[in-house]
């Protein structure tokens, strides 16, 4: 079996659980680029930028009254976007992720999969790999779990997750049975290319079916990956469903891997998923909502054009210590976002990524205490109320 | 004559003229929001925001390695477009523009005279004001040197400028002579009400006639004002006739106020300007430009789109302290831009900026030890030089 046998001490990556409260883990996870502190949410850095910010903002999301450890230590690159444009060899001369973006803190890639199913024009997918044109300019491009890794050890990411295929809600168990075991053996190859001191996670698949999920993590768990991904999750099921699927298969992970829940999701969702067990988050939510005007705060979401916000002198979030609530009102939020000023898109995404990223250090926070039980419960309560 | 008689002293701002250079002035305007060295250059910030930058930006667009001095100490806010958005009521419920933006330095507003004539749609020019509609929804508005100098006192700014008529290029000696006069009258008028401590700037107009510029100086240097601009300038004349303009009407100038050259210019423009004895600038340029990824270097302009810095790791200025160039490559630069990401036009704008306002530190400095001629040429034969 190619990669098996590879231990994970060979990559740059290690992972020290601390404590458990209920199913609930703190633990850290350590790379060349610094310390990452679980459960962690991952902003999406889709083209090498976290949408609307610069490096420097996603560094300084915060003010000096902030409490310590919410500062952002992982981002997530798309492989998919990244291999299109710049392309891989320009990324590689510029001396990969990192040095491009003047980000010197950890970095995990997709395996460009996902994408490669949702936004290509697909020409074949074959048990070598998938052919597929570029949804920018309809070029010809090819990917396979070689190719993949090879790119994403070029762009010299920490962590590189193994190339999956990603089937939609809906399609059959006979389909998804097929798909998983061509993610299974897209596994193997994945690994059987992992050259120090490049960690990659595989990918758990089998949609909502609880036999196939349960094979999926057995298969997946017996490779010798530095992490372990749910994937498939999200991509059209119900909330019920969802969560089904993530108390089912969370508890069957490896103990002593980082398990990481993939493009997920609400504050909410995250909250509930390290009540399962999860470690690790990303999701396109707080900036495509900043964009749209969709802001999370302590007491629920806040519409920032609404009308009632014209004369409101008060913060976004008044338990908030991000820049943006400790800087301007409300009502200057809503004059920036009706009248189409770029800093609004900035200043809402501030806000958004600093209100995940804090609700994280929370998170960590009551697990320590063990307290997570309460917490949730009272996150829950607090959040929802206002969405009435 | 009303407003004869009221006293600069009375307003919030002094003038310090420190030394001349050949007719290139070094002074201090001191206001209750901080002192402002001259020659300096106000970014635009429209709708109480200097586009694609956040407050804390524009207060933070170098780096430490930066020389003193750049930093940014006077924005200019348009009183149209505020006036139609959040509206003036709302602004001064909001505790005015330094609050509503968080912005505790000095703030200028023009009239809104300038967008009445270019931007809205005009019903009724009258001796009492201008009767215009919204370029955002067509309600009608009315804007007269009285409305515009209680709407400019509302919002709270340090300086405003009187109302004035703005006839394109082009009209006739008596066109231009008749809207003058309006002007001149209009001057006293906002004179009139000013109230302490709003200070108030004069427009002298005349368009590219020197006897009807000549007239114009004499009026307005007359009346009480605590500075005076040169209006009507970069309109569509050719920048021989701007310059013919400038070197015929600055020298006229009383040299105990400070000279403001509105809506100029290029670099270049703003060097000449100094050299005729202008004081302070604003212009859309540095922004505008940002966000169409031209950028002012001091080797010259950078179209950033350009292939040919797909594979530059170097910055886009190597002479340049601004953020932008202390942290991301041209590469960088332009991938953001190609790509459509907001983060590009942000990293754009704090450079661009940050290379106006230090330019200005530069011109200071030079005119400090009576070195202008030569920074202007040298200055002027580099920036030239990669334009070609």
């Amino acid at each position: 079996m190619p990669g098996a046998g590879v231990p994970s001490a060979e990559s740059g990556l290690t992972f020290q659980l601390s404590k458990n409260d209920g199913s609930a883990r703190l633990a850290e996870i350590h790379t060349s680029h610094g310390v990452i502190h679980t459960p962690v949410f991952m902003p999406v850095g889709t083209a090498a930028s976290v949408k609307s910010l610069t490096t420097e903002q996603l560094k300084n999301l915060g003010t000096r009254h902030a409490a310590p450890g919410t500062d952002c230590e992982i981002i997530l690159n798309n492989t998919y976007h990244l291999m299109l444009r710049p392309g891989i060899d320009h990324l590689e001369r510029l001396g990969g992720v990192h040095k491009f973006m003047s980000w010197d803190r950890a970095v995990l890639s997709d395996s460009g999969g996902y994408q490669v199913f949702s936004l290509a024009a697909i020409r074949k997918v074959r048990e070598e790999g998938v052919e597929f044109r570029s949804h920018l300019d309809g070029s010809l491009h090819f990917l396979s779990p070689e190719k993949s890794i090879e790119i994403q050890t070029r762009m010299g990411v920490d962590i590189a997750m193994a190339f999956d295929e990603c089937p939609g809600h809906g399609s059959s168990h006979a389909d998804i049975e097929r798909s998983m075991e061509l993610t299974h053996r897209w596994a193997k190859r994945s690994l059987a290319v992992r050259r120090s001191p490049l960690a990659v996670f595989g990918i758990v698949q089998g949609g909502v079916f609880p036999d196939l999920r349960k094979r999926s993590v057995e298969e997946i768990a017996a490779m010798d990956f530095d992490g372990i991904a749910l994937g498939g999750i999200a991509v059209g099921e119900s909330k019920e469903e969802m969560f089904d699927t993530i108390r089912l298969t969370a508890p069957l992970l490896p103990a002593d891997k980082p398990r990481y829940l993939m493009g997920v999701g609400t504050p909410e969702d995250l909250v509930n998923a390290v009540d399962a067990g999860i470690d690790m988050f990303d999701c396109v939510m707080p900036t495509r909502n900043a964009r749209n005007g969709s802001l999370f705060t302590s007491i629920g979401k806040v519409a920032i054009k609404n009308a009632r916000y014209v004369d409101d002198e008060g913060p976004l979030d008044p338990d908030c210590d991000c820049l943006t609530c400790r800087t301007v009102s409300r009502a200057y939020l809503r004059h920036l976002f009706v009248s189409g000023e770029i800093a609004g898109l900035v200043y809402n995404t501030i806000h958004n990524v600093w209100f995940y990223l804090d609700l994280m250090r929370k998170v960590r926070q009551s697990i320590a205490s063990n307290s997570f039980a309460a917490f949730r419960e009272a996150f829950l309560l607090q959040f929802a109320r206002e969405n009435d």
